[in-house]
């Protein structure tokens, strides 16, 4: 597993230990509650990640409530109920597919582009590539606030859907939030090298 | 457009402007090339984005040749043959569907992950949704090297990959890649509020 760390990037050390080499998928968390303030510091972040046509598909719904987390907890697969019962904060991660509504404001250059997507029929698959790709960024954004993320695509999407969700939203994944417990860290798994992955044509 | 940035964040400022707020979408680039040394860094970063059961469908394609390019070109749609067939490099981003093929070296825990996804008809799916978020990781991956990225969706999927890629792999996005000419950069379009994204139960 030969790395290549000798300056070619540009991105300081410590920032890509902080996002990639030393960031960890966490199942367990301790008890410091994740605040709306840094919730917000994240979105504020993640959300210049580029999206097509700017679109930017991907809603929240942040699971706070006693009440609302026991709702949540009995759509998951049962290797995720546990984490998520006890996880700081939980976030619903939804594909809106009327991004096009807001296409006057986020893409004004095109002022037909709402029209021209109103009987399209991709919309439900291009929010969920879209707001797939947000996903990827908003894990990153979350280790950029010093926290752990532990995605997980283990649970009912309907049901998630019918429970918490608006008319037109798909849920992509849900998502625990919180300091890491060294505890709830696997073992590194392998990751493919570059020429299993990378081919020159 | 409040912003948040008042140290919330662990990641230094300098970061977060390479990756998210100074970076952005490129159209044209600069003739500087960009070194497969370049990409191997980015690929070395970025692998260590977490996908599910670390399945890591991302396959990369490098369009190097003028050969290859020409045949890349006639598939992408009229708004990007021009800036495809200019740019110092253009990667053609897959998702493979045999994701489950490698489960013994990069899920090794669970020995009969492989067979038990063979038959599994999500797999195409499923490898997606997680090259998807992997194309997130992707995209700041190439601004941590210092580069822009140019992604596109607008092309033919069928066509890139009968020419392109193996069976079981799908077209997720193609790339371009290299040190932006400012020349390229539109202007910045306006992000949803916080508020329009993220609601609290």
């Amino acid at each position: 597993m030969a790395t290549v760390d000798d300056g070619t990037l540009a991105l300081a050390k410590e920032a890509q230990d902080l996002l990639f080499r030393s960031a960890r998928t966490a199942n367990a968390f301790t008890g410091e509650p994740v605040t709306d303030d840094q919730v917000r510091a994240i979105y504020d972040l993640v959300k210049w990640g580029p999206t097509a046509m700017n679109n930017q598909p991907m809603r929240l719904v942040l699971v706070r409530s006693p009440e609302a987390r026991e709702r949540l907890v009995a759509h998951m697969t049962d290797n995720n109920k546990a984490k998520t019962a006890a996880a700081p904060l939980t976030a619903i991660v939804a594909a809106d597919s009327g991004f096009h509504e807001h296409f006057p404001t986020t893409f004004p250059h095109k002022p037909d582009a709402r029209e021209a997507f109103e009987d399209h029929p991709g919309r439900p698959q291009i929010a969920r590539f879209n707001a797939s790709i947000q996903l990827g960024y908003l894990i990153l954004g979350i280790r950029a606030a010093g926290l752990a993320a532990g995605p997980m695509a283990g649970y009912d999407a309907d049901g998630v859907a019918r429970e918490f969700l608006n008319d037109g939203e798909q849920a992509v994944a849900v998502v625990n939030i919180g300091r890491p417990d060294p505890a709830g860290t696997f073992p590194r798994l392998p990751r493919l090298d570059y020429d299993q992955v990378v081919t020159t044509v």
